[in-house]
């Protein structure tokens, strides 16, 4: 990936090929084997690798099609109606980046799907519309614009919009290709609606309210956060009143994850979630680490440099930045703050000790495109 | 300390005295030793055995001593002035109940206390006044009442009134007796001020966020709660949201606890707070369980029965319930919520496992005094 | 994968295709999007689904192959002369089962190869030789046959025989393929030998003793064990002992995990280690989990039944079992114990909340093969 | 308790009595209140403070004794035959130092105790005798000679000698005052004697084996040690073993903690245990830390001084150290080593956040005593 590591030193595979190797390769072939150092350099790379390229998907673009696919298809037939967007490198798996699968999804007044689970772990982030709700294991969750919401692995989930509602749309966050690359995802469907004993939105508002306070009456032991939903209404006063103390990552401006508040960790054991404020006139520092990001802008206009490129993106574009790729952003406004909301695979990244990160060795990066 | 157990069975100490054995004893006596079954049964009872008793104190009576401490010592001679309520059979150790040490502290406008720091653990519940402030480790903290703020362990604290503030006083908690009980106490005096460099208030606002955010370009790597403030201005809605759901405890209404969000558990190492809302008219079951409670009154008025007798509160007001005490809470207004603030050595306990609890054998307990 | 699960379901994409749809297909593709109910089926199965297939590969056919690499290559010129075993599924990622890499590693007395590191994790089983060690951030470990050494994430190591040993073969077991995927690995060439300041073999007899001892005066914060070499010589005894209790897995026999003493978790975070002693004539229940598995034989005779195929091994035999797939295994001796060593990515699959297991429908497969 | 600190600075209480506040502190107590200044200074010490003091019982003065009492009473009679060993401060706790109770129980051939439990935790150290067994929540577990043995907090156990053994006499240490003062210690009967359906000395062995293994077929979810039994015949290797790598604490030589190897923490919630090892002629440098400690002699003999006293021990001696007593250890041997069995509070210690130590100003102290 880099022209400053060189093959040709000790401690890198270096074998010419002659006759007898070739003939040696041959016969381990056919023992289901070959000679390590004919890939060695290949497999080992000297920097963390992506196969993914970094992509922006305008709304402008796809909103349209997205509706369509409610006329098209119902949701009987498709089980759900989603548009999924996916990385010109990674059409194989499925993937927008890296092993996260990314779609919009669209459910009319009076629409509901039924239920149900599989070992991957799904997210939303609402994009439009009114009235929509989620169903996790028994526990009814309504949700608004911009607020993002959990149903994580092997919950039972059913989604829909209440028939004095607007057309919803809502970004799906999964990591199939993850779970199916790790070979462990499975399915099953529910035999008709889960029943809905618990109060609407009783989890979410008992675990996640202010001043850090949690039920002494409830005994949350899943591994995965008992809010299933977090609020904008919520999330934006607590980004700005961060913002008011001028404290900030000097890469992500104010970046604040999304948390499980029985563990401090991330909402979920393989992907996390974050939304950060780029404040009026802010352009962050380019800096690259592993785990792959998907972004979407939920206020505001500014670009990205990723790898040297610019994406320009407005409320409600999508982008990725693929694992070690060099990225920054900018808030085009200089009155407004701009906010993105992103979903990311740190969780795992982290839990397998894979984590690191690196600053550029300039501020910026010069745009190649 | 009950008749349903006999000592006079297999398994319990039964020896009677002769005067061999006394010489024997007189015997092991000299060399520093004993022989078990003269204090086994003592030392091995039944059920937990506290030496605490049940005790209120009411504030009307102890307000005006508070406030007249602050005209007959400066806080230069006294350190800090503070009344401190001592539970009759714990006089020795200067206790509240159990090993918990409670006490009423009044700063006028314009005073503040140097910085001081300790293996005891500290915690503040606002109870009047207004400009009220901690300086925690350089984060200075303001306060208002009912607010709730922790000084935890070795971290240098001091407290003032803003010049233009009302004179405050504050119930503090600390587990002093505790801590010199395991001989682990310390002590040490600030050379001046704390220099505060962070913004005031930075952290109790940036890791106590309603939503569940915390922020990412923070480490918080403390045995203790980052969130040093818990605002009644956000508790008491969590509360009356928390309410409207119909879910709490049958022997505490709707009990919360305050918790470190970047563990789920108790704000301290040592001890741990809560808020418990009774809603009108509540009348909670009797119960008992290991580990000692401090309560006061933040709102409302009604009574606590406590191993048999009634305990009359309304706001301000203190009192404690001893370990394995029998306690059930009731609020005499059938309109308004009444609101318990306690602290509690439950931390210790539960760490060192020794938390069990116990249903009472009837719902409410007969009134005895 | 099963035709017990049907497609044409509710909750299923069951959508037909006509003119109007290939046009909007069309139509999203130019977007790089795609209309997830043409997938959906596919990347949504029913039960985890693995891509590679059962294989075991004989010591007898690879011994004189790996030993003819070491005639043909220099360490200076290849790195390591290793011969890799591979998956006829998973040439593309040179992987012998789902995400894990093995080799057979040869090294001649005298010889020693440079030191290196990468994110990916390492462990070796020794299969036959004298005098051959291992030096892992600067603390030496010697080895002998059917020991057990791991070389964890990021830490600089190196190999040699002594210049009075004999030539040692060992199986290598990386987690590259897995890292890769993750596009997190990374190299670094080691400028030089390490120093050996410590001891000899001090970390691993250390924290390694028996009867649960650990040395006080040594902290350990690493994620992995401090263990870094599991002998043999203790292993062996430690699994006839716990034979005798007659207390067993009904899938695996004696199955017990080599460990971290510090957490008692897997000896390092993405790939885990077992020995297992298979009683004389014992005949394991067949059944599926998710996770991969590489089996060597360590001890004895006897063969596995993997998804209705006969796999027959003896000692030194390496076979794969990948994640789902049906499997029991058979002591053929009715007088001599049988041990298999064998690594896996548990820790992944457990970590991120993946994995699963089920009984076989009988107690043993019928073979298909 | 130190002439360096003054209480005449700003940040003591430094109030002097006039009539004026006399009567002010009248009134206080009359309602249940105090001044804290009165008592602020006392409770606030500058360093931690203990109230036992050090000392020493000799095997040979107790022994004779110890024995007696299996003429004078019965099992039956007395519950068990203990001699327990009282510091001169803390008769009012019967405890031997600080919150520990330490005693030495005498069992005959054939004889045994019925079972009970009770939430203070006990262990065992063997001192001499044959044929003796503990019981613990049905695992029977047989001992010998320096084993160490723990029966965890609310575990049914019972002890015993076989028939053709020789009288056993061991040395229990329990947290009983510890319990006690927390208010949470509790004690019930067993009927009967408990079945032992597991194989005697199953847990000790299946989960203590050497070389790290743990059986994949057991999950262990207690919060203390399954290996219920340390034998000393692998503790005394290993210790031996550890010390030819020349590495120790200067403070205590080769001490190794008795672990949990399922956390690698402590064997219990509230108690740990060390066996240590100081080297022919080895004298440690002298430190003051806090946590309790009592030591009994398992080899060897020297002598240690305790806050200047010097304390003569060989085998079978006990003595313990205070909190925060300046301690150092000398083993009088120049050829052999001796051994120092302890058990301490240091879980408690440590998960309360109260853990501290210093070194002593001089390597090693005056000998005043």
């Amino acid at each position: 990936m880099d022209n400053k590591y060189s093959d040709d030193i000790l401690g890198r595979a270096r074998v010419k090929d002659n006759d007898e190797l070739k003939a040696y390769y041959k016969e381990l072939e056919g023992l289901g084997a070959g000679a390590l150092w004919t890939v060695a350099n290949d497999i080992e790379p000297w920097e963390p690798r992506t196969s993914s390229i970094p992509m922006l998907w305008k709304y402008e673009d796809l909103r349209e099609l997205v509706l369509r696919s409610s006329e098209l298809v119902s949701p009987e037939e498709a089980g759900r109606r989603v548009v999924y967007l996916v990385n010109d490198k990674r059409r194989d798996v499925s993937a927008a980046v890296g092993w996260l699968y990314t779609g919009l999804q669209v459910t009319r007044p009076g629409e509901s799907t039924s239920a149900h689970k599989h070992k991957a772990s799904a997210l939303r982030f609402i994009m439009e519309g009114e009235g929509g709700y989620t169903v996790v294991d028994g526990n009814k969750v309504t949700f608004e614009v911009n607020d993002f919401v959990i149903t994580p692995n092997s919950t039972w989930h059913e989604h829909g919009v209440a028939k004095d509602g607007k057309t919803c749309i809502w970004q799906d966050g999964l990591d199939i290709p993850l779970v199916n690359a790790l070979e462990a995802n499975d399915y099953a469907v529910y035999d008709g609606k889960q029943p809905t004993d618990v109060p609407t939105n009783y989890l979410p508002d008992s675990f996640g309210s202010a001043a850090g306070l949690m039920p002494a009456y409830e005994n949350w032991d899943k591994p995965y956060s008992p809010i299933f939903k977090y609020r904008w209404k919520d999330v934006y006063p607590a980004l700005k009143e961060a913002a008011k103390f001028g404290k900030a990552s000097p890469y992500d401006g104010v970046l604040m994850h999304y948390r499980n508040p029985c563990t401090g960790g991330h909402v979920m054991q393989t992907m996390g979630a974050s939304m950060q404020m780029l404040r009026p006139g802010e352009h962050t520092k380019a800096h690259q680490h592993t785990g792959s990001f998907v972004y979407q802008c939920a206020k505001g206009n500014g670009y990205s440099v990723i790898n040297g490129t610019r994406f320009d993106w407005k409320e409600r574009d999508i982008f990725c930045v693929p694992s070690w790729a060099v990225h920054e952003h900018v808030n085009l406004s200089d009155t407004e703050d701009a906010c993105l909301f992103s979903f990311n695979d740190l969780p795992t990244i982290e839990n397998l000790g894979l984590y690191q990160e690196r600053p550029h060795e300039k501020d910026h990066q010069d745009i190649i495109a």
